[in-house]
């Protein structure tokens, strides 16, 4: 039986963008496991009230509810320890923990102030209000100021990716000789931008490009056949 | 017959400030390998000459000789895998780098704009002109002029080391149950301002200085006991 994700989807419903939905995707095609995807709105908090959650992802796997892109990994990589591993043992997802950290704390912000008004623009317009209102009230600004220094903003981001290219000089993925649940991590926040947003974040010589291009061919180019906007 | 490191001193011999020698300190102690040092400066290429590197660390392990923080700690991982792993296996290794390289790029510079000074002021007579010299160059101001608003830098720098904050919520140490070469490659930069300057870069309540109280305290207190300025 299919693993059931809720997904955070656009006006488009084929349009899913979450960084962290990406996450669980591909540390669900990592492990080999059969999804079936439901398209899920911000304002749909009914429909996932079953999980204690407010947000996406939740997954339902047969009796099993779990919510959070990190407890979510950790849970398959407890149930299925015979798939492929997610993290390579406990000392590989402690370090894990902190890659994912790293792109929740000091990526992710970063890119939001990027893309926000990009995000607003392709969600369901019962999405719309909800988003700009909670949006606008955690940046303290308009969606259309935060963007205004989108220029200036982008040195930034390229320069907080540092450590990415540092890894990158030594090994392929950032599992080493094969990706990991932490490229999978890092990767959401990438394929996040490329999804809502145009032009693209990376210069097409940056090393974390490159990076990025493998991460997309992953399990039969699952991220690279994702609608974008 | 013990390690020979070479290790950053100061005009006092006994003080050892670098972050990249205490990460190999902290990695010897790690291994259970005995240690002895030779205080090094900055000027002393000759001494180091043999390594090929300009920099330390560098050891000597018998006929061996491994110059960089990075690959030492590759090697007495590969070099004594009877002793505690200090990566917990190849991903851990992976995600490892990661963290180091983070330290590297994203915290060693910001603190390094707090405590340039300071560090001038322990040297050794012959180590400060090299050190205002080419530290002056690479920041493009003086040394006076960069620490002058510090004050303003150290909101910065505590934000940087979110991403920290996140992981000690879950466990308490970077490595997950026990320190990894993780732990010891971040505390390395912390351990830095502690021995050459004063204020306190962390407030007192902030997890970080909890974790920091733990890693002083490994190793029968090897980095507590160390000469501060």
């Amino acid at each position: 039986m299919a693993i059931i994700l809720y997904d955070l989807a656009g006006a488009d419903p084929a349009l899913r963008f979450s960084p962290f939905c990406w996450r669980t995707r591909l540390a669900l095609a990592h492990k080999g496991l059969s999804v079936e995807t439901r398209p899920w709105r911000f304002v749909d908090k009914a429909a996932i009230a079953f999980s204690g959650s407010e947000k996406v992802p939740v997954i339902v796997d047969g009796g099993r509810v779990v919510a959070d892109s990190w407890a979510i990994a950790e849970y398959l990589e407890e149930a299925y320890p015979d798939r492929p591993s997610l993290f390579g043992g406990d000392v590989g997802r402690a370090h894990a923990r902190f890659i994912n950290a790293w792109a929740d704390a000091a990526l992710h912000p970063a890119i939001l102030r990027l893309v926000v008004r990009d995000v607003w623009s392709v969600l369901d317009p019962g999405d719309q209000d909800y988003f700009r209102a909670s949006r606008e009230a955690r940046l303290g600004a308009t969606l259309e100021r935060i963007v205004q220094d989108r220029e200036a903003r982008l040195g930034a981001v390229r320069q907080a990716l540092e450590p990415l290219r540092l890894v990158l000089a030594a090994s392929p993925w950032l599992g080493g000789e094969a990706p990991s649940y932490a490229d999978h991590s890092v990767f959401g926040s990438l394929q996040w931008p490329r999804c809502v947003s145009r032009p693209d974040l990376l210069a097409g010589d940056d090393p974390v490009a490159a990076w990025r291009g493998r991460m997309l061919g992953l399990f039969d180019g699952l991220a690279e056949r994702a609608a974008v906007a």
